[in-house]
C-alpha cells in the first residue's frame, strides 16, 4: 500500500496551485501591512523554520529587508524586552497550535511589531494572535514528515517577499514566475523511481551530510530534516561556509554527502567544485539539481527543476522527500509514523 | 608529548585576563559608537559564528537589541541592497583574513551601518574595514582547531554587549561579573583527566548528538564543531527546540546524545528532563555542566562553572574542548593538525 506521506508529496502540485490562488487576492493588504516595515522577523520551528531560512534569503536578496530568524527563547524564557517598531514579525506554524510560536508572536506584537501568521489551520490560536493571517491551503496533512504543508509555507513566503518587494518594481514578472511552480513541482514526481534507486544506495548509510548554498541552503536543512525523521539517519544539514570551514573532515568513505543545487545561480559553480572535492577524497557524492556538469561530478544525481534560482527550492525539496520516503520503507520504517515524533509539538516543559 | 590544543586551552584563563584588560579601557568608545544603535548585525563563520550566537543572546536579552546572524552570501553573491542605518555591525574573525568576512562587513558599511572588527590579528585587513576593532589577546594560536580565540571572542562579545546594555541600567555589576570569569575557566582546567575518562567511552562512537539551550546553545554548537573538527565525529549541534521537533529519533543505542547546560537559569529543568527522557530510550547520555540533578540524569557528567547563566559559556566550553583533545588522541588523531583543515579559510571558490 504506498504510504500516506507518499500521496502528501504527490498533492503538492494542485495544494501550491490552491494556495497561490487563496493568496494572490491578499496582495493589496499585505503591502499595506508591510509599508514602512524596515525589518522581517520569522519565528518557527523545525520545517517551518527551514520555510523561514528560504524567507530570510528572499525577504533579503529580494525586497530588500534586513532579516532575522528569533530564537524563540529569547521571549518565551528570558522575556527579552525589544524595540521591534517597524519590523514585520512573521510566525510559521502548520498546525498553528504550538505555543512557544504563538507566544513568541504575541511577544513581538508587545514589542511593537506588526504581526503575520501562516498556518495550515483557520481559526488557531497563531492565526487569531497575528493582525493578518496568510492561510495555506495543503489541506490536512496525515503522515507525520511535513510535505505538502512545508512547500505552502514556501508559496507564503513567496507572496510575502513579493508585496514586500513592490516597492522596488513592478511586481508583474514576480507573480508569472510564481505561476510557474507548481508545475516544475509536478514534473519532479517523475522522479519515484530514480529516488528508489538512490535509496538502495543508501540503505546502509548511518550518517549523512547534506549542503547547500544560498537558496538552495534552506532545502539542504529541509532534506536533512526529513531524512532525520523519517530514515533515523544522524542526516548533518551544513551550509556549504560551514562545511569547507571545517566539517569536511567528517565526510568520508563512511560518511556520503549529498549536495543540492539550483539550476543556475551564483553558487553552483562552488557546489560543482565541492562535489568534485568530495570525490577525491574517496567519499561518495550524490546530488539533487543543479546541471549536467554539476550532476556529472556526482556518483548518482537526481535532476532538479528549470526554476530560477531563487525559485528552484519549491521543486528541489521534492526529490529529497521522495527519497526520505523511499530509503524509509527499504529500511523497514513506516513513514507515516516514525518513532518520537508528534504532528504538534511542544518545545517548553 | 602534550599537544599545542592542550597548552592552549590551558593558556585561556590569562588570555581572557589580558583581553578583559585591553578591552576595558574602550567601554566609552563602544558606547559612543552604541549610541542609538537599534540593532546588532553578526558577521562571522565556524568558531567565530558560534560566539556570534552567544552574542545573540547577549546583546537581545541583556541589552535590548534585536540581533541578526548575517548569511553572508547575500553580500557575497547576491549582492543585496539593504538599509542598515541604525545596525551595529560586528564581523568576529579570529585571522581578520577571512575575505568574506572582510566584504560583508565592508558591503553593511556601504548599507549605512556602524561597523565593529573582532580580530585577534591587528592590522589585519578586517581591523582596516572597520569603523572600530576590538583586539583579542589570545596570542598566536598554532593548534588549529580554535580554543583560546573563541573564549577571547566571547570576551569581546560580552564587552560589546555592557556598552550596549549600559542604557538600561548600572554597568559595574556587570563588569564586575565578567572579572570572576577568567577564574572560573581556570578550574575547569583541572577536569583534564575526567575528560580523558569521558573520551574513553566515547572511542567507538561514530555519531554523536550535541545539544543545549538559551545561552548554552552556543557552548553546544562549538563543542559540536570541536568534535567534528578534531575527532572526525559526525557530531550534530542542535538546538534543544529542533531535537525535541523531530530529530530526537537519531538518538538510539548506536547515538549517544551530550547535553550541556548551566548551572541555574530557566533552561535547567528542561534540560535535565530531556537527560531522563534520552536514557529512558535505552541511549547513552553524557552531560557538560548543570548541577547534582542534571548530572545523576547522565551516565557521566564533566561538572560546569558556578557562573551565572550568561556567563556560563565562557567555562562551559572548556570541558568540550578537554574532551575533543582527549578523543582525537585516543583515536589516534593529531588533534593540532586534523585533516582539511586550515587556519585561515576562505568560503570562495
Amino acid at each position: 500500500m504506498p504510504s500516506r506521506m507518499l500521496a502528501e508529496i504527490a498533492e503538492q502540485p494542485e495544494a501550491l496551485r490552491r494556495t497561490f490562488a487563496a493568496l494572490l487576492p491578499r496582495i493589496g493588504e499585505l503591502e499595506a501591512l508591510a509599508a514602512g516595515a524596515r525589518q522581517v522577523l520569522f519565528i518557527a520551528r523545525g520545517s517551518s523554520d527551514n520555510a523561514a531560512v528560504y524567507g530570510q534569503y528572499l525577504c533579503s536578496a529580494r525586497a530588500g529587508r534586513l532579516t532575522t530568524l528569533a530564537a524563540p527563547s529569547l521571549a518565551t524564557a528570558y522575556h527579552a524586552t525589544l524595540d521591534l517598531r517597524g519590523v514585520l514579525a512573521v510566525a510559521i506554524s502548520q498546525s498553528g497550535a504550538t505555543e512557544e510560536i504563538v507566544t513568541t508572536l504575541t511577544w513581538a506584537r508587545g514589542c511593537g511589531a506588526r504581526t503575520v501568521a501562516i498556518t495550515n489551520v483557520p481559526g488557531s490560536p497563531l492565526a487569531a494572535a497575528a493582525d493578518l493571517t496568510l492561510l495555506t491551503q495543503a489541506g490536512p496533512e496525515q503522515a507525520v514528515p511535513a510535505t505538502k504543508t512545508y512547500t505552502t509555507q514556501l508559496a507564503a513566503v513567496a507572496m510575502l517577499a513579493t508585496a514586500l518587494g513592490r516597492g522596488s518594481g513592478d511586481m508583474d514578472p514576480e507573480l508569472e514566475a510564481l505561476a510557474r511552480v507548481p508545475e516544475a513541482v509536478e514534473g519532479m514526481l517523475e522522479l519515484g523511481p530514480a529516488a528508489g534507486r538512490l535509496a538502495e544506495r543508501l540503505v546502509g548509510t548511518e550518517t549523512l551530510v547534506v549542503s547547500g548554498r544560498g537558496f538552495a541552503y534552506s532545502t539542504a536543512l529541509e532534506v536533512a530534516l526529513k531524512l532525520k525523521e523519517t530514515c533515523y539517519l544522524t542526516a548533518v544539514g551544513l551550509s556549504y561556509a560551514d562545511l569547507v570551514h571545517g566539517p569536511i573532515a567528517i565526510v568520508d568513505t563512511g560518511t556520503p554527502a549529498l549536495l543540492v543545487a539550483a539550476a543556475d545561480g551564483p553558487m553552483l559553480p562552488d557546489m560543482t567544485a565541492l562535489a568534485r572535492r568530495i570525490a577525491e577524497t574517496g567519499a561518495d557524492v550524490y546530488g539533487i539539481g543543479g546541471d549536467p556538469t554539476f550532476a556529472a561530478a556526482c556518483q548518482a544525481a537526481l535532476p532538479g527543476p528549470s526554476l530560477p534560482e531563487y525559485l528552484a527550492p519549491f521543486a528541489l525539496v521534492v526529490p529529497g522527500q521522495l527519497l526520505a520516503e523511499a530509503l524509509a520503507r527499504a529500511k523497514g520504517i513506516d513513514p507515516d509514523a516514525p518513532r518520537g515524533l508528534r504532528k504538534v509539538t511542544q518545545t517548553g516543559s
